[in-house]
Formats: structure tokens, sequence, C-alpha cells
């Protein structure tokens, strides 16, 4: 690899000359800048801007801590993160802790060491204590931890939406699929909002609690059949993420129930499955592309000294399509 | 945030210390060496990753050129992918080029400034030239770009399968939908089969090509839709990706026409849909998570010194589902 040195030998030139050149400091002639200029592009010279960012302090990179892309929710969040950082000269860092405790405290400190210039945080399963030192620009998906900023869809109406059409629609006996309830998410508005309208209501339900990235399959797909067998006469369910969502669709055709004449789905994200795959997913729309350019502006904003908000509150709604 | 000078005072040693210390160099009391320790922790101090790489010039990042993980495809690809870096300390910059040739040269250039170990392309818009100058550890996916080494399941076997599968279903018109032939992939090899296979039996074929990373849902739905229009005899279709095999699905459930009563579909890549949603897509299984080590291996190697495989051709098998 071309150095500093032998671009300064090409052109005929010292190295302070290339080093002026190419930081546009000082006086330099147009013929010099020339020849300097084609001396590297000629030796296919690259300045290292690893060692540049390590004088002016900045990588220019974002670290993005997820469950994991293969979850299209958060391929779709991860997508749309990465676009805006593009646009604004800044790469993402990706970092798939599979909501494995160890990886993730790992891939933090590994992100503290990388001197990253701000982490977006859409998994957490660590002890609130161990962000307590975090001591620079961070932005949580959808939990709230110390006074970091956050981004969140709101939860509550969401489930308020999705819950009033199963009842609307004649449900007699709704089921609830959320997340595991422990891990403290925003996301258990949905789960709140639920219950309260349920009991408004006098609505039966029956709740059950799953991993949060959904990719225990297995898992998943058991606990939904559990559910049906032991109430077989579950007619309405709300699942508070679109992906096991499909999971529900798969074990009710399995067991010859009809949707949505037999239960009636309603899920929540509004990824692009629910318009790609027969019938089509009536969801709670989040703005997720809205809410990647608020995560990454808000990482910028810290950056800048500018005071970010804390509270990023998107709205959603409901999108009714052919579950129900 | 703290500096090795803050460590040292509360310490009450040298810079130079810590240092060693650090660095576990040179001889430390287990008193001075406890001491500084605790100073460290006290002070949160994190030494300076991107500093100390910047002097062993290794930045443990390998960057991976995607044309987006929101394809499930890809999205499966790169957890993989940076599961196994992780597992060897690694971490995955990650660059979705959205198939934009200018983005995914400015992301070449983004890398080769950064100093990633090394470059794994997903995703090739560019000319071939463009990689001329490109002078470290580097892998191609379905791709042949000079000597780099390249990862490939073994297309050719894939299309036969596929084609082979529809004709003894008793298919008499396929249809054939493959990525833009233009790009030069070498997944393209399955349309070389598509078309040896219908050949040789004689059978009656339709071919549309697409873009690659069938992200243009309407693009995609409409050519799919003169397709069956013009040829409404179509009763058997192979698709290069499975992603876009849902497109079809859904165009063929709109229009009336049964799966796989009247029209009998397969995929390729196994992603994980295949198995979510009903019906369940026959198609063609690549082992991703083994590419995906392959790949990585692959730059490991290089940076090694180890020469690496050039051709890394991974086999392929049918998985007959509820499609066909």
């Amino acid at each position: 690899m071309a150095t500093i040195k032998d671009v300064a030998t090409k052109a005929g030139v010292t190295v302070t000359t290339v080093s002026r050149v190419f930081n546009n400091r000082g006086y330099i002639s147009d013929a010099t800048r020339k020849k300097v200029l084609q001396a590297m592009e000629e030796l296919n010279y690259r300045p290292n801007e690893l060692a540049r960012s390590f004088y002016k302090n900045r990588s220019n990179i974002i670290g993005l801590i997820v469950p994991t892309v293969s979850n299209p929710f958060f391929g779709q969040l991860a997508t749309c993160i990465e676009n805006f950082a593009y646009d604004n000269k800044y790469k993402i860092l990706i970092c798939n802790s599979n909501l494995d405790q160890a990886k993730e405290k790992e891939y933090v400190e590994m992100l503290k060491s990388n001197k990253v210039d701000g982490i977006i945080m859409g998994s957490h399963t660590l002890d609130v204590e161990e962000f307590k030192n975090l001591d620079y620009p961070i932005v949580t998906f959808d939990r709230k931890i110390y006074d970091f900023p956050f981004i969140r869809s709101d939860n509550y109406k969401g489930g308020e939406l999705a819950t009033e059409l199963l009842i609307q629609k004649g449900c007699k006996k709704l089921a609830h699929i959320c997340n595991n309830l422990e891990l403290n998410m925003l996301g258990n508005k949905r789960t709140e909002a639920f219950v309260d309208v349920a009991g408004k209501y006098g609505v039966q339900t029956v709740m059950i609690e799953t991993d949060t990235i959904g990719f225990n399959r297995q898992g998943n797909d058991l606990a939904i059949q559990n559910m049906f067998e032991k109430h077989p006469d579950i007619d309405g369910v709300f699942v508070s993420s679109d992906f096991i969502a499909y999971s529900v669709m798969n074990i009710c055709t399995m067991s010859g129930r009809k949707i949505p004449d037999d239960v009636k789905l309603v899920g929540y994200d509004d990824i692009f499955l629910g318009s790609l795959v027969k019938p089509y997913l009536t969801t709670i729309h989040q703005p997720i592309e809205t809410m990647a350019q608020c995560a990454v502006q808000t990482i910028f904003n810290q950056i800048e000294g500018i005071r970010p908000n804390v509270d990023n509150t998107f709205p959603v709604h409901l999108v009714e399509r052919e579950t129900t």
C-alpha cells in the first residue's frame, strides 16, 4: 500500500507539501497541487481515515444493537437507520445481541472501546446498572433507561385500536400474545391497553408471553398450539408483533381454523410481509422510517451538543386488511 | 471522559506505569497493579481501541456490502456472518447498497479509507474495473471478480433440481423468474440449468428478469401479472429467489390460480419464511450459515497470509413442501 512518502517521492515534493494538499491548508501552487493529486491517483493512495479519526476523535460510526436483523422488523429498522446515517456520512456497526445478556454487554464494551460516536439500543436485556457509566450519545428503542432519550410508537393507543377492533368485530374471547413482560419494554403498554379495553367491555381474555425476538419458532408455536387446545373458543388474537402473528396464522391453518371467519387476528409493526403474503395482515402501523430517522438525528444532536428530546413518541394507526 | 493521565493521578503513579499495566509489559508490583486497575474502574477508563488499532493497523472490523438487510435472505446472511465474526472478536460494518452503483462505490471507498480488515461483497453492480486496485482481503458472494475468492451455492444443480421437479409433476408450460442477467451473477447458472432442462424435455418456457433485490414490489408484481395475462396456461414457475416467489404466490391468489393445483411453484434460497407462511414453499436449500462462515473464514485466512480457496461452492438440495 502506498504511503504519503511514496506520493511525495513520485511528485518530487516534500511530505509536508503532500499533507498540505491533502488537508487543503497553506499556499500550494496549482501546478504542485496537480502533480501531487496525480501521484496520489497513480499510486492509489488513500489517506488513512482511521488515523485521522484518531486525531480528531471521531469515528463517524454509530453502533446499532438489535436482537437480530433476521427478524424482519429489525431488518427494516436497520435498513432505514443505515440509509439515513449514510446520507449524513455516517456508517453503522451492527450488533445482533440475540437477546443474550452476555453478548449485549460485550457489545456495549466493544462499542465503547471502539469509540463509536453513539449507540442506538434496540435490544435491552441488560440490567439498568450496566448503563450507568455510559457517558456518550445514546438513544434507546422502546425502553426507558435513566434520562436517555427514547424512541417509541404510541404503544397504548396501538393496543387500544387493536383490541377495540376485535371487540367491534364481535369477538367474545380474546387472546393476547406479547413479549416477556419482565423485560420492562415500553411496548408493554400495548398489553396494558389490551387489559384495559377488554376489561371495559367485559370480554374474556387469555395471555401468553413469548421471548422478544420471536425466533424461538418451536417454542412459540408450541405455546400458541397449547393456547388453542386449552381455549378452543378463542375467536380473536392481538399479537404485539407482526412476525409472531404469522406463527398464529400458521397454527390456525394447521388446526383447521379459518382466518378471519373463525379467528380474527391483529398484529403490530406493519412490516412489509403484511401486504406480501395472503391473507394480508391487519395490523397497527408504526412509522418505522421516521422513527429510524429520529434515532439517528438524536445521536447527531447529542454529538453537536444540542439537547435532544427525551420522549420521542410517534403516532400509530390501524391498517385493516384481511385477517379481521 | 477519563484519560490515562487522570488514572495516573488517581493511582498516584506515572502515565508510563498505567500504560505498562494496561499493556501487561514490564515489571509492576501486585500492589501497584491493583491500585491502577482500581483507578481505571473508578474512573470508568477505557483504553482507546481506535488508537490502538491505528498503531497495530488492525481494526477488527469487516465490511459487509449487501443490497439490503430488509430482504430476508440478506438479513439471514448478515446475521450468520455477524455471529461467526463476533465469535472471533470481529465486528461487522454493514452497508446496504440498494444496488445503487454510486452508493456501492462510495461504500467501497469508505471501507478502504476506514481500514477495515476485509470486505465481503454480497452486492455487485460496479464495473469490474473499480475493483482493480483493491489490494486487501476480499471475498465475493455469487459473483466472480478477478481472482478474488468467491462463495456460491451449486447454482446449476439447484436450477436442474427445480426444473426437473416441475416437469416430473406434469407441468407443460414453465415460467422462470430471475435476476437481471446483465449483472453477470454466478446465480445466472440457475437460469442456464432451467433452459437446458426445459430444452431437454421439450417443454415450453417463458422468462422474465427482475431487479436483483426484489424490493421493487410494484414493478415485480406488474411483470408477474403481465406474464400470467399473456400466458394464462403457465402451470409451473421456478423463481430464482424465495422472496420473489411470494410475489408469484400473491398474484396467483389474486387471479384465482390455486397453488399447487393450477400452478406449481419452486423458489431458491430456503429462507425462514418458507416454513412459516402457508402454503409452505418448495425450494432449493442453500446452506446460508455454512456459506456465511466460509466467507468470514476466507477473510481471516487472507489476513493471516493463508492462501484461501478461490472457488467455494456449496451443495444444494431440494426441499419439497406444499407448493408443488
